[in-house]
């Protein structure tokens, strides 16, 4: 039937793509001109392109592929799974074994008394799960005003309504609308937004937004706070050391839920199973995805505690669910890549080995005249960009432009990297080995080099 | 690491999954007492439980496995695809065959000049999408009060805060909000809400509503119709002939943007390749999933007019987008799926064969005293249980009480049928062979005679 293959001519492959398959978050137009790059295979650390070119991944596909790309013990357990039951349901008093067992591992792997698992096909639809569970939760309660959740500008939890909703981009609120019930409080953003404080006291200052928006709105109108542990859409945001224990004092204080977003912090990102242990946060709910499959199933879900688990049972039938909820061969393979993370070590590789190993080389990377800070995590980092370094200027251009000529450097140079504004970011695969790390060094290095040359010849290099 | 497996005593399966496991629209205090049934294989039509019974499957799963389980080949694809490129974006001027093959394929099929795919994970996400499409559609076209989508009670488009907000089903509503710029007219339900109009009087009246509702908003306020073009998850209401034709007119008349939600009419439910094409619709935007992979794995998207692509692609990026939009394995295994449907003449076969041979079966149901009416449109039917099928009455106990009854009766004769409050509903997989509708139809039956004698003993045959 179908002829469109690997084999297919570039141009040929462009043109289909651009007549018939629309894009998320890309200019439809803009990319037809241009063509898509097509990518044809993954393995470990690396993709080749149709062109035969070796693309080495800093982003890990979308913050999701952990274990790297083409394993083949997960193509194993998918095919076994779909020979042996390759989809059943969960909503009508039946059950299967990857959807317990997968669930089972969460409970074991999450911190504190985080032990329920509600299956979600990715991290945008297990957010709308906790908006319904949050509010169910107060309803049961009978506390039903307790409704609002409060979030973060510049925070992303996905794309659906509900997720877009809780994230803070104005661009994904005015394409559609935003939904009610949910505001948004200041980011921890030092770098763009810290001014003359230290990163320390800018850090309490915006922590102590969420209890003057919980004083605002009144403690009984609020259902739960809602953010990423490290803010990844939004720039690779690293928070001040002061923020998260500031924020877990006033959530306790005044007794509303913590919902921790670790769709891209989960599963060895920040060096441990879960960035609220790297953060000592202790949220009542977790989203996870991503990583949770290392990308190659959709699957996502809610890690819920047994105190909001059990005051939503006892409030009877949730209306809420997905038709893959826990789809068996997203769960299956899930759960070897899981065993894959934990019986190989990957945490401890990311902590002994990788982020020390990165660390240092992207440290150095501030003695580059365009890059201000560099930050990382695990392996989740960023670079700002600036015009002078002294006074975190922003660029006289429109916010965006460097990071974007800087990104198709990298791209060219057969790196990817992305762009937040002028930020350029990085989360590759959790297995990257040290001679691949100086290799995306290299690359990073060539392309910034490039990227100042070109800003210079344009005159671009002006600050705001 | 993980030695839980289908080997494991039920009893034990049981424990963990209530332990750990918190089931989509599920009472959980409810289960855990019970304990769910584990499925542990499929093949063709039947499923097997982690008790060795079988169970032959009249729902499809969840109205999704149309090819059947258990087929080798989309689990040989699924590997192929996962050890050559298991997973990559197509967010930042990327793509990558699967999802470029697919889309084309998508837009070869879809009727029309519905040419372009925009991939989400699930039908909920796809109508998310919706949403933001068809209000984008009117921003760029320079009408942003043009905001509001009118949809049905009882109608069925997901769970995300989005999808859950355009179906019509309170309960959904109450535990945790429906989201503004949404309003509901009532359902072309004739035989709950006929009264004493013929079937094509109310189609025509419950259609008409959308003129008045546009009428009453304003039509300068008004983006979009969504329906199913027979209502699922709702109870299998197959609107009267009038019904689709008149909402076509209006729809035509006024110029809003018509979205067929095709998740469950999709890929030859309907004995076409959609259900659009069944009752005459020529919607701008149909929301697929389900039957899109026949459920082996979790994807869905819209397929979207050259009107409504080529505006929203003149308003540049659209800021919008899921992390596995276009997951190269879910669409090699959809991709698969379609060239079995195709080349097996899955079609012709509901049309010619299953179709005709059930219809026959299922329509002589009505010599049951429980049973009213019996509708069968290709291989999507419903039966209406009554105490008295001369005035269409219904029970005297709470709606769902007697279906909720039949449907246990059915699951402990190793029948997979579904309630809907006093409907029951049969959905199979599309390749059901005659000798197995013998075998469901025996079973349905047993089931109906065993209820029957169950609610004459406990006096519950009374008319509301």
């Amino acid at each position: 039937m179908n002829m469109i293959t690997n084999h297919m001519p570039t141009e040929e492959l462009q043109a289909l793509d651009a007549a018939h398959h629309m894009h998320p978050f890309t200019d439809a137009n803009g990319l037809a001109k241009k063509g898509a790059r097509i990518i044809t295979q993954g393995k470990g650390v690396w993709l080749t392109d149709s062109r035969g070119e070796k693309i080495i991944d800093g982003m890990a596909g979308l913050w999701c592929v952990n274990i790297g790309y083409g394993r083949p013990e997960l193509a194993e357990v998918a095919a076994r799974q779909m020979n042996e039951l390759a989809y059943y349901n969960t909503f009508f008093q039946t059950s299967h074994v990857p959807a317990i067992a997968l669930a089972a591992k969460l409970a074991e792997l999450a911190p504190g008394d985080l032990n329920h698992v509600f299956f979600a096909g990715s991290g945008s639809e297990a957010n709308d799960t906790n908006i319904r569970l949050v509010r169910r939760y107060w309803q049961v309660k009978d506390m039903p005003e307790k409704r609002v959740i409060i979030a973060r500008t510049n925070g992303y939890h996905g794309s659906t309504m509900g997720g877009g909703s809780l994230g803070g981009m104005s661009p994904i609120h005015a394409h559609g609308g935003k939904i009610d019930g949910i505001v948004h409080i200041g980011q921890p953003d030092w770098w763009s937004e810290g001014g003359d404080m230290t990163p320390e006291e800018f850090g309490l200052m915006r922590a102590r937004e969420l209890e003057e928006k919980i004083l605002e709105l009144g403690v009984d109108k609020v259902a739960a706070f809602i953010g990423e542990p490290i803010q990844g859409a939004g720039g690779v945001i690293i928070p001040p050391s002061t923020y998260w224990p500031e924020i877990q004092r006033i959530v306790d204080k005044y007794g509303i839920l913590l919902i921790a977003d670790e769709v891209i912090t989960g599963f060895g990102r920040t060096g441990n199973w879960f960035g609220s242990q790297t953060f000592g946060i202790r949220p009542h709910i977790m989203t996870i995805a991503k990583g949770l499959s290392s990308g190659y199933q959709p699957i996502g879900g809610s890690i819920i505690s047994d105190e909001v688990f059990n005051v939503v049972a006892e409030g009877g039938e949730l209306y809420h669910g997905y038709t893959y909820s826990g789809h068996p061969v997203a769960a299956a393979v899930a759960l070897e890549n899981l065993r894959i993370i934990e019986e190989e070590g990957i945490i401890d590789h990311v902590r002994n080995v990788a982020h020390p190993y990165l660390k240092e080389r992207w440290d150095a990377l501030t003695d580059h005249p365009l890059v201000g800070e560099a930050k990382l995590v695990g392996l989740m980092g960023s670079i700002a960009l600036t015009p002078n370094k002294a006074t975190r200027a922003k660029f006289a251009s429109e916010a965006g432009t460097v990071g974007f000529r800087c990104r198709e450097r990298c791209f060219a140079n057969n790196l990817i990297m992305r762009h937040v504004g002028d930020r350029m970011i990085i989360a590759p695969p959790l297995v990257i080995k040290p001679e691949e790390i100086d290799i995306l060094i290299t690359r990073a290095r060539k392309s910034l080099d490039e990227c100042y040359a070109g800003l210079k010849e344009d005159g671009l290099l002006k600050s705001a």
